[in-house]
């Protein structure tokens, strides 16, 4: 069976700092024509960040997009250049969100947060052996966060009550499920 | 902490069939100014569905963002007017992908898929007990899909190989995991 979409023409909407949108006029596998509202995006990583006593470390922030408050994994965008360091971004990321560092950074997922109109992929790492670091670099000028260590049990609480409503964070709580089980 | 980002101005910048965005000007907690990238989408709907023996029902298809193929549970957008209906909308896509309905469908997560940026609201059922539709509903004309039938194990092997490689699914798999744990 053939699926390929065609492009026939690219038109561009938007040019932003966090994303760009375009509408492609593609050709169907059956020589039909269809519209894609498609957004670009850089990429991010996220970290599943394990305290030395097992707590799990999530951040409370503000998320315009839906006008709440939400609870999240420690997460970021890649900055320009960075695609290829994505290990080097998520100890950043982790740096400037928590104050921690670690030597054992592993890759649990590699994903696309929205694959239907959208490109961005997510880089999800387990971070284990935390370690302090003394003079962390600092946070950017316009994230306000505060930092929560919660066990298992209170993170599966959290996304019970709807505090934690957000993939990247829910497959994070999982695959702690499924190391621990 | 105060966290609000109070909205100062909308700047609104496409109105597509799949999504809206807008920009806007926000006031930060502390007085300063940023501005928010924004994606507005009415929402969608997944499905782990489970056939009688056990297996994992996938979706092959191609996804124009990243010009390729993916392997992904059945889903689909909420129409107009199925907001507050969202077992209705799991179950007519689950229907028009796959042929199957089912009369047990659990919600396992209720979550947004990108965060930072996208309102998309998703809701993850699982649909067991399915039993085959004689004359399913159509699919959707700009719709090529092929449909597999997996193992947990196979689907664990989609993941590694990156033919899988979307969150839903993801998430979905690993739910699959731990329920059989």
């Amino acid at each position: 069976m053939q699926f390929e979409e065609k492009t026939i023409q690219r038109q561009s909407i938007f040019k932003g700092h966090i994303f760009e949108v375009a509408v492609d006029d593609v050709e169907l596998p059956d020589g039909g024509l269809a519209k894609r509202e498609l957004i670009f995006h850089k990429g991010a990583v996220c970290v599943l960040a394990l305290t030395p006593e097992g707590k799990l470390i999530l951040v409370k922030q503000y998320r315009k997009a839906i006008e709440r408050l939400s609870i999240e994994i420690p997460a970021g965008k890649l900055e320009i250049g960075e695609a290829g360091s994505e290990e080097a971004a998520a100890l950043r990321e982790l740096e400037e969100e928590t104050g921690y560092t670690t030597e054992n950074l592993t890759l649990l997922y590699d994903f696309y947060s929205a694959i239907g109109f959208c490109n961005e992929r997510l880089r999800l790492y387990l971070a284990d052996d935390l370690v302090r670091v003394e003079n962390p670099r600092p946070k950017d000028a316009d994230e306000f966060i505060e930092l929560m260590e919660v066990s298992l049990e209170e993170a599966l609480s959290l996304i019970a009550s709807g505090d934690i409503c957000d993939a990247k964070t829910i497959m994070a709580i999982q695959a702690l499920q499924l190391l621990r089980k």
